[in-house]
């Protein structure tokens, strides 16, 4: 790994350009490897990694005497840190995408013409996918290994916290390509770590890195939406919704209030704000907010609310469009659910919502008219992920409505070409 | 329709900022429109346009007269040109699209979880489009139908030269709206001709465009795709290839070659490049070149070709990645089907590609390893179209892998979003 002071803007420019042009010299040949040759380089990966686990705990040492050193927060260091545990769960993780089924070359619609032209719409690998994230070792495989399953060559940029760590994980993802004979230049990971790399892949690389996933904090997702010339798979933040319907059972109100909010409250589809329909502000709220208080919840409440609730502290403005990713939730009160939907479209991110109903008709109206990328009835928000809906490993959660929206597992990661066969068919 | 000399940048500048708040305040209404109301109200603009072809008519003669004046090309005159068999056709393809069937809400995926959550995948719209056009006034219909049955707002920019003719068919357009009280900003159409408004859309209207579709010649795309901010479907060009194989019906490949490049010379489907197996090249060759040049074709030919067909131009470098749109063909030999894949992915435009061929084996390789849009086996490229797709209706081709790819019709103007129901579950 070079450091800062070896490379120059210049030769960064230089080093970022080649590897786009090796990562698109590498996409047919994946896009062609068979399925059997794929999976056979993933468990090639997951076995390197199991015989390199010292060196990748002594590669993951350095970086956390470096993190010391440079004075990383407890959470940032918790991050960063391997054990054999985590190590295992890496090795897990590239096994079940080696399960996973192979998307590329299924038939995903088929259709015949009057004229004897029979059509086909195929899964193809979307192209070079380019993954900025920040002080987790583990997605070096994790994306490395969903990437290539799909047929894309990946190309990994590690934060300098994790240098070390990346680095060692990586040389075993290379293995696993080298055993199958398949380009080295499939799963790279960026050799240096000077912030200009991250320039030159938001410049796109010359044409040769289709879309951009930025996997870490809010202010990386936002400098990579703002600034990158090529789309990009990501959530800013997860303002999500639980909005309290008058047909709501209560019991069930209380039990999914408090796991959306509270079963862990640093993921984005942790619930931050609480709707209760104004029609039974008398009944439901205050068993609601007593109990996501007992669980350690601070409640951010409107001016009514406090009314009926005055043990809460009051809520501002900035309340109703902040992410709190803590044991903090804001509540009001609407007029039903047209109420919650204004609310919501006004203040949401558009990651996911839910409601809790027994009538119909509100359940129908909430599905209808939201416009976020996951809408969920009488179920908590925190489903909002890949391995919950049952879609396998996902390299992140999208709130953009182009190409991926909600979880970005295998089937996300690849676009689609159609295939006609005539029987010597000419246009009149 | 204010001219350049009523308005200033500024001007300019604020007037799209309003044309995108106007489209996004619209989208929620137009979103959550029943299929009968949308189609109700293609009806109505159908209806209108009947009722006002005078209107229309005498607007284009203004347009005609002063493309007159500016000395437009005859090429020019003829696309801007409105009769009434061509009002006709705008009135029949807005009824044609209320008859297609409503993308809007279709459950395009649906899976069970153990945990007894129900997981649907539903289309939704897509969002605000832009469609930038230039001398043809019918895309003002066509696309502003397209993108209002979809569920999308659409910002239509008509080039200087068709301004009135397309004022006059927006005019119609609205109407429908407002017969059914759909809002008017549903589609809108831009009211300058001054080309700072096509920058402004470039930049996306503050978050307010979604997707840009250019409608028009080589510089215009290459503008849009240089110069946008926002996701863009489209192709820059159709350099398409038709391979002859050595398996091929020497008859079939004659009939489609004639076909793919002479049914009409100036679509993107039209082939520009034949490839032919190097195997076949003393049976097959000539007679496929005979029969395009009685056709009126000109070959371009590569120096092998040339010595078995003296007759033809020699070709240059250029001519392998030059679109003629025009009656020309540029021929060289390849190596069995892996050389014409060689050749394909070398310099095609990723548009189209076709294969004349009785090998199965040699058509798979063909469509597993070509990486373009629409692959053809034993049909003429001429088929690339939505309509003959059968998808009805279609806005462009587009050569990008992302969301959208091939013949973009209403069900790739939509997104998606995902419907979960469940009991009472929360996560543990």
């Amino acid at each position: 790994m070079l450091t800062k002071a070896e490379t120059s803007g210049q030769d960064i420019a230089r080093l970022m350009a080649q590897i786009g042009r090796d990562a698109r010299a590498a996409a047919r040949p994946l896009a062609i490897a068979s399925t059997e040759r794929k999976n056979a380089a993933l468990r090639a990966m997951a076995d390197a990694i199991v015989a390199n686990e010292k060196t990748i705990l002594e590669a993951n040492a350095i970086d956390l005497a470096n993190g010391v050193e440079s004075k990383l927060s407890p959470a940032m260091m918790d991050r960063l840190k391997l054990d054999p545990a985590r190590i295992a769960a890496i090795i897990t993780g590239i096994r079940e995408i080696a399960d996973l089924k192979d998307p590329v070359g299924e038939v995903i619609a088929a259709w015949d013409r009057p004229n004897g032209l029979k059509i086909e719409r195929v899964r193809t690998p979307l192209g070079v996918v380019g993954v900025i994230f920040e002080s987790r070792p583990n997605v070096t495989a994790d994306a490395g290994a969903l990437c290539f399953k799909a047929g894309n060559p990946v190309i990994l940029r590690a934060g300098s916290d994790s240098a070390n760590s990346s680095a060692a994980i990586h040389a075993c993802l290379v293995e696993g390509l080298k055993a199958e004979g398949l380009p080295e230049a499939a799963i790279q990971l960026v050799p240096v770590t000077d912030r200009a790399a991250v320039g030159e892949m938001l410049k796109g690389l010359d044409g040769n890195l289709d879309v951009i996933v930025p996997r870490g904090g809010k202010s990386l997702v936002a400098r990579v939406q703002n600034e990158a010339r090529v789309p990009v798979f990501a959530h800013l933040e997860g303002i999500c919704h639980l909005y309290i319907d008058k047909s709501a059972d209560l019991d069930m109100a209380v039990k999914i209030a408090v796991n959306a909010k509270m079963r862990r409250t640093g993921i984005c589809g942790s619930a931050e704000t609480l709707l209760v329909d104004r029609a039974v502000a008398n009944t439901h709220l205050v068993p609601i907010l007593n109990a996501l208080a007992k669980a350690g919840c601070a409640i951010r409440a409107s001016a009514e609310v406090l009314t009926l609730y005055p043990q809460a502290e009051a809520a501002t403005d900035a309340d109703w469009t902040t992410e709190y990713l803590d044991a903090i939730i804001s509540v009001t009160l609407v007029d039903g659910v047209g109420g919650a939907i204004d609310h919501i479209e006004t203040y949401s991110s558009h990651h996911t919502e839910a409601i809790v109903a027994e009538d119909p008709a509100a359940v129908q109206r909430f599905f209808n008219e939201i416009d976020s990328a996951i809408l969920l009835h009488n179920a908590s928000t925190q489903f909002a992920d890949g391995g919950e809906f049952g879609m396998g490993a996902e390299i992140g959660i999208a709130t953009g409505k182009m190409h991926a929206r909600g979880p970005v597992g295998v089937e996300q990661l690849t676009s689609f070409k159609y295939r006609v066969r005539g029987s010597g068919q000419v246009r009149a």
